[in-house]
């Protein structure tokens, strides 16, 4: 299988989630500017939960970019990274319903931790069938952003129970930190 | 018509059926553990469905790829087939709402059960279009595995009023028999 | 612009209407038979409405299969009769929950009608295009069976409000007729 | 990053936000020609959100068809496009359900306003990358109607407090104004 339809795939699974998420934004019963202020917290998340998707949809381009196999296990390993992003639109939700309490902010970070986890597997699942010298390797030789994202996702939703303040801090910065792209990877890729 | 818009529509039209069944976990009213807990079968149920779904698109995208054959019959067949699986995500819901009772888990092996025949169905319709000594023959000789499921579904479907526990254990259980990936397919295919 | 673009993106509006059509099928509060039935004409609209939608797809391909001019009347006669098919999730769920009652019969009447005069609009834009002697005009040399299909649904919108079977009856006939393929067209498009 | 796989993403988001809109015309209580009417302000605004996302995709298609360069910011700058334009759901539904009053037709006008800005940026993001006797350049030397737009829609915003009529009458106007193609921009196009 080339990567073609495993992105083309990603892509509209990915386009779908993005968009369904704006159906948790429920139209409100009045008109008043009073009657929009409780959609203020799902909207703010759904910035969140949109930006992530972004991200997750640009480094899941430059992954398959890099990759040039596809078997059995790679599109296992990239469906289980759907299947969590797929429970944003209802974290996101969720977060944003209770106006950022403690369960549902844990929650949240459990799905971008989890989502975080099936990364790491499906980009080890890729790196195990690449030798040193493919360009894969050399796009991905730094991978400590992975790693601290999934050790801050972890802290954050232990965190969300003491304060969900600090714990959405945390979600935004580790937002932040992947939007400024990777030159490496870039250049890499684009060199080959 | 070439196989390809046939596998892109196919494609656009799994991808929303898997997404759009997350609409089926519905944010609950509360903030507390407790009030996640009924949402519990109906996730269990989108994890299953979710994986039926991801073999149904791998199978598909394997079956589309030995082929070189559209045809009208071919594009009925397989619309057939997407039929049945745009039902998966009602027959989560409704099994997942009702807690595994008889009749939705009986249900929910009727859909599995018309989605493997309409699985059947596009197969000899693309078979019939195919010589002995061609890719798609080769990679499809054996099919015990098409017909043992679809007599499993039938027996979990009846037995779902006896004993939804083993109706859906065998749900599972034929998830997994296709989890595992069909060497001889993908050999087949490949050394093409 | 190439077909190729109009045509992905047609099919994926296709597939989503083809897909939301489903949410229409909402899940019942009990779990027994009965607790079904009420779904029963849903159901049944649901079928005739994927039917549809199908031949649209089908008929769609061969048509932009056919034509090798994309220019901004194509674009908007192309959206003009996506409008009105995605109106149709919303006349299934209207006449199905109303169990074909006149007016919802009449309202599915009324968007199959529109669609089909938007479909002859988008031909007769296409046919301008092309010279006497091309794939196109050979294929669609003759197409009383959509003149006939246009005439078919004013009746029936007008017939709802007497007698909604005769109604139903001739959606399933024009489904029927639409549904035997175009041996002339499909020959002349494979021909070229 | 070639423009294909961005262009494939927009499409794939711009053709599920045209159909999700749709679910925003929900299916009415009873069967008389009385209880549509209510619904009748939500389906004007849909048809006429349902134009603005057709002008949408068919200037973003020009706009990509005439650059070759695509990086980290074009990406982003097109997902805040696409953000925006995802609202566009909701404001239709709001304002249709609130029968044009003025908070929800200023939002309506927000939104419009928003995407005309994030369109902008994307354009000076994208013009930032092309010299001047590119075709991109020759194609957009003109841009006028851009800018008079967000002129528009930051008026009709502002004027919906005192006036919702003139409002959505420059909403119309200015989907009117882009519903006629650009020649120039066509011509350069094709010309390459």
């Amino acid at each position: 299988m080339k990567t073609n339809r495993l992105e083309a795939f990603s892509d509209g699974v990915l386009a779908i989630i993005i968009t369904i998420m704006v159906l948790e934004l429920k139209i409100p019963e009045g008109n008043t500017l009073e009657s929009l202020k409780p959609l203020l917290p799902t909207f703010i998340t759904y910035i969140l939960s949109f930006v992530y998707l972004g991200i997750y949809w640009n480094n899941h381009h430059h992954l398959m970019h890099a990759s040039n196999v596809v078997n059995g296990k790679v599109l296992w390993a990239n469906l289980h990274l759907l299947f969590w992003l797929s429970l944003l639109p209802f974290a996101t939700g969720f977060m944003g319903e209770n106006h950022f309490e403690s369960l549902p902010t844990a929650l949240y970070g459990l799905v971008l931790l989890m989502a975080s986890i099936a990364w790491g597997i499906l980009f080890y699942v890729l790196r195990a069938q690449h030798s040193d010298d493919t360009v894969f390797s050399k796009a991905y030789r730094s991978v400590w952003k992975a790693y601290m994202s999934t050790a801050l996702y972890a802290a954050a939703t232990a965190l969300s129970f003491f304060s969900p303040v600090i714990a959405i801090s945390i979600y935004v910065f580790v937002a932040v930190l992947w939007f400024i792209p990777n030159k490496k990877i870039e250049q890499n890729i684009i060199a080959e």
